[in-house]
């Protein structure tokens, strides 16, 4: 690995010049040259769009999602790989694990989560179906579809890997290819990556291209179908978002940027409390993993002002047993910063927040390094700062990218959260107390200014996944200085690359439209019972009335002395002539639901393999005894499985009244054979 | 109303100068002059924030969604007012009522969906709960809290009610201060509006302010809990979301702008055919209505190549009875552009238009008037446009914003997907067939260049709320040139004004910080059933365990008879044993569920009113004769009713087989009694 490469337009290519010499963290060696020139910008994002976008929109959410799941699988037998290009960006081992196993995660999370919350589908419908009219021949439904454009990620140095697969893997899922572009810094781990993902053969021809080097005009030839995603400096975010074709083209934008993250500590975690040790564990933690090189690192440790002195000596003991080095070796607990530049810029915010505060650990200018030689490894001491008075600026927007904390003293929860807020906006806080009423109060009270908030207590330490880690299931990205985007959050993440259009149409055009039955679409009753086809047979919109049973009430009697479900309503005439809901003694809902499926169920051996739910049930008016049901059940969705000999069927059952009111409206859910 | 008056920091200021005068788009006369001079604009963003913010932040959704109701009555009972002020706008009757009436019904929509949709808490909690951790102890939640900022309004001049209004709305449901700057042309109408909405006494004070006049340095003294919504031209929107201070703070931003909007009329829809009547009809509407003057109008009628001479006969004839003059006069069916600069303006662009085309209606400079003199008043003819060559570059790129649309001939479904793409992204599309396949195809292809889409036929015709006419309900708002933006759908356009953040916690203090019961938060098992618990004495974690009961052979062969639900797998042991979900006989989900229900229910009269639903029903593991079955059944959440003397209370129930596994679990919604 001399030159590093650039995929794009279908190819590998090399640049024509020698490019700019990336340097091993510990040891200064070269370990890479890097430039995109040569790269024809224009023409990787058209290549995305016309080759990579098509085949993605040909595949339905779950097959793209079983094609992650065979990234992840071949990610994670040749992950090996990755961490020996790791270790030379100054990562300890534990460091890597963060970022490589870290970032195949998200791959197996997105696919286990398309395959169980998106339908089998290649477009997704959205929320409920509003009723649009009085009588229901003009409905409203949102679809979500994929953007025709590309997702442009352009990731931060500090990791590697799980930076751009945290990007990549929701606009895989949702349908849109990829244009990864790394920091220089460490741009020889992805590229690296980006080869082994390439190798895996489950991604299509175009659906992931890399920029190894500059950008350069890459922003240029933006559309509005395409995206960017940046993670990075709040500066560099600025400068983003406000590129002119950005803002001509209303470019979706979505920035993770570097944010002033604080950890408050509870009032009742005193000296001697675990959560007192919970609380200085994770602060010392946060310092050292990655060197503090992360977004999300603890830059502002805000301390009841009674237990300043406390928690002061507590972080320096800790961090006094820290050892510093050589990654490869297996005693070192941090590594070296990225790059010597990064340590110049972090000595240089330390010295302006040291301006307004102490130094109560570590040496700016000095550390004992372990199997390192600390001047030509970028290697730099945790260094702790004491904030005498948390009123000044410089803690509050000062952020040294490094292992950097300040120690805040606070009196109250009210000023807490006005101090926490004085970040203006970060990806994430915690706070680390017993106390359910303070840890609300203070949840709550800083929210608006976070994207995330670990509470974090003795009753999950041992499980707790810490402050520093963003998980795929939620979102990750704050507010105003945090960049004000949003990124993975489950099926959220899955949403960013998709367009949201309302539908308005009549039941039959939007039922065709969205693959799913609604209200007032045709049904279609034939010889054949639903429930004796295939699914390779079913169609949506179809259809079976069964009826009517009358509800007697020694019907009613015989279920409440069978149930045991005595409820005064379907018992005690006085007390349901009472009820103002009902005003006589009523049918039970379980009653109303069993009788239906005694009245649409087909009984032999057939397709239909299992009810394995309900959902959305409503009863809707009271059924009498004496009143007559009728059932009509609608196959409304259909999703066949990609992995197995069946898949589910949801179906719309209908109970209605003698006078065609409703009694009972509700989802059955099914599993159905294919064949 | 000579001079127009701000409402900002609690107080009308009445502007130092003698402002620009406004003129009656029909008669020319002055109706009154406008100027912001001597606005504070960042004290009245603070006032925002200060006072408005925090009394709206003390009311519930279902309090704020009261005050909307109330603030909508009173509107209805002085909308008169508002119509006569609107015919000097140019606005016809009809032109008003979507305006006005359009504009209330907004306030009502939200109204009832914030009491529908929302809880009755000053939070909302958000999704699932995600687990995130092996034994429980750490899980996740998504909660929206209201920003702490002020949601500034930019709105355009031809929706003076429906404008401020549609953004107001959804603001003052999630809770955050609106400050409305309408443009100034129409700035009487939406003055007076302002007045009656503070005389309503419905809005706390700072929860509305106005600023009539230039913005002047408003976007300057924007934080990151700030929101900019704009409505609007596309170039207004590319400089405001380039702000300096915009781009900073990364200010949630959405700009609704005018877009080359289109209408397709299906191949199927020959001359003589309903859908062909139906396309020319709209097409008509929607160039006559407001003038033309509406960011959803159609600027594009694509029309099968063959049926192109018909239309064009069709629309002309049908143009040519359309009266046009002073909106008072009850045969007028359309009125005034709003002002004298506006017509010169869509001139301009016509002339464009016509460079690609020709003008095959209409006189750019002359009209016939009713009532009105045409020189004085700024009236224009409605205008249209035949291309013959679809690909040209003015017909999708340039804007005339009156009663203007251009004919383009297309063929087959691909070309008309790839022409209406050429808009570069609209806020609106019609789609007009019988065709459901092309109905289907078109919508699908088209979708993610569109905010909404709107397939009309026969079906909907009489339903349809039309083309131009963005709902509550639905999204408004689309990708690219239509400003990227998206407002209203129903809770969305809550969501738009509210902070999303990941809470990580245990169990318990998750449960503390949503206010909702989340599994492994601790139980609470009293003397008292919690059925016997009003809603006053009832608390989330209340619980009651019952059972054992032991499932029988003859439990299940009863059941099978009584409800006629005979299906196999619960009669037929051979059936049964093949079935690799069961291996056997099982007892039917809905016995299940009965049983549950009677074992957990309290018979005598009291708090719990009715069962009126079940969510999230999962048969987990099969239940086989023998298996004896405990339920739990535990408060989760608790929503009083503002109005009524009773709420909602879900229940989790959770029914376990001897062993401790799951065998269904759901949530049982319940109506309770306040006392």
């Amino acid at each position: 690995m001399a030159l590093l490469r650039s995929y794009v337009s279908g190819r590998w290519h090399t640049p024509g010049v020698d490019g700019t010499p990336l340097l091993d963290a510990v040891t200064g060696d070269e370990v890479a040259r890097i430039s995109s020139d040569g790269v024809d910008m224009r023409a990787a994002l058209e290549h995305g769009r016309r080759i990579g976008g098509p085949a993605l929109r040909e595949l339905t959410f779950h097959q793209r999602a079983a094609l992650l799941k065979v990234l992840a699988t071949y990610l994670t037998e040749h992950k090996a790989e990755l961490y020996a290009l790791s270790a030379r960006t100054g990562a300890t081992q534990r460091d890597s694990l963060v970022d490589i196993d870290g970032g195949i995660g998200v791959l197996f999370t997105y696919s286990s989560k398309g395959r169980r919350e998106l339908p089998n589908a290649k477009v997704l419908a959205e929320g409920p179906v509003e009723r649009l009219s009085r009588e229901g021949t003009f409905v409203g439904r949102h679809i979500a579809a994929p953007l025709h454009g590309v997702a442009v990620q352009i990731n931060a140095f500090n990791f590697p890997v799980w930076g751009p697969l945290e990007k990549f893997a929701p606009a895989f899922l949702a349908g849109v290819p990829s244009l990864i572009k790394p920091a220089s810094q460490t741009a020889y781990v992805t590229a690296r990556l980006v080869e082994l993902m390439l190798a895996s053969g489950a991604l299509p021809e175009g659906s992931l291209q890399l920029v190894s080097g500059s950008a350069g005009d890459l922003l240029d030839h933006l559309t509005p179908q395409d995206l960017v995603g940046f993670t990075g400096s709040a500066g560099t975010a600025r400068k983003l978002r406000g590129h002119p074709v950005v803002i001509a083209n209303s470019v979706r934008f979505t920035a993770e940027a570097d944010s002033l993250n604080c950890s408050i500590l509870g009032p009742d975690a005193t000296d001697g409390t675990p959560e007192f040790d919970l609380f200085v564990k994770q602060l010392v933690a946060e310092m050292t993993v990655k060197a503090g090189q992360k977004c999300t690192a603890i830059r502002r440790a805000f301390v009841p002002s009674g237990l300043l002195d406390a928690v002061t000596d507590a972080v320096t003991a800790r961090l006094a047993k820290i050892a510093i080095g050589n990654p490869a070796n297996p005693d070192v607990r941090m590594g070296a910063l990225a790059s010597l530049d990064q340590r110049e810029e972090v000595r240089r915010s330390v010295r302006a927040l040291t301006d307004a505060g102490t130094l109560v650990y570590g040496n700016l200018d000095r550390v004992d390094t372990v199997d390192a030689d600390s001047e030509r490894g970028a290697f730099l001491s945790p260094l702790l700062v004491r904030a005498n008075d948390p009123g000044r600026a410089e803690p509050h927007e000062v952020e040294a990218f490094g292992p950097v904390s300040t120690l805040l003293p606070y009196d109250g929860v009210d000023e807490v959260v006005a101090l926490a807020a004085r970040g203006q906006g970060s990806l994430v806080g915690s706070i680390v107390t017993g106390d359910v009423d303070f840890a609300t109060a203070v949840t709550l009270g800083v929210a608006p200014w976070h994207g995330r908030l670990l509470v974090l207590d003795t009753d999950n330490a041992k499980e707790s996944t810490g402050h520093g880690s963003p998980l795929p299931a939620l979102i990750h990205g704050g507010p105003g200085r945090a960049g004000g985007g949003e990124e993975m959050g489950g099926i959220r993440g899955v949403l960013h690359h998709l367009q949201r259009t309302a539908i308005q149409a009549s039941p039959r055009v939007l039922a065709a439209i969205t693959g799913e039955w609604v209200p007032g679409a045709p049904r279609a009753e034939g010889d054949v019972h639903p429930f004796r086809k295939s699914l390779a047979e079913l169609r949506v919109g179809d259809s079976v009335t069964a009826g009517p049973r009358t509800v007697t009430q020694a019907d009613i009697d015989h279920f409440s002395e069978f149930t045991g479900d005595t409820f005064y309503a379907h018992t005690n005439p006085e007390a349901a002539a009472a009820n103002e809901f009902f005003g006589g003694i009523v049918a039970h809902g379980y009653l109303i639901v069993s009788f239906a499926a005694g009245l649409f169920v087909s009984p032999e051996p057939g397709p239909v393999l299992a009810n394995y739910g309900l959902e959305n049930l409503r009863f809707t008016t009271p059924v009498f005894p004496g009143d007559e049901l009728t059932v009509t059940l609608t196959a409304k969705q259909i999703i066949p499985r990609e992995n197995a000999e069946y898949g589910e069927v949801r179906w719309d059952a209908d109970v209605t009244k003698q006078d065609g009111t409703s009694a009972a409206r509700y989802d059955v859910l099914t599993l159905v054979a294919k064949s």
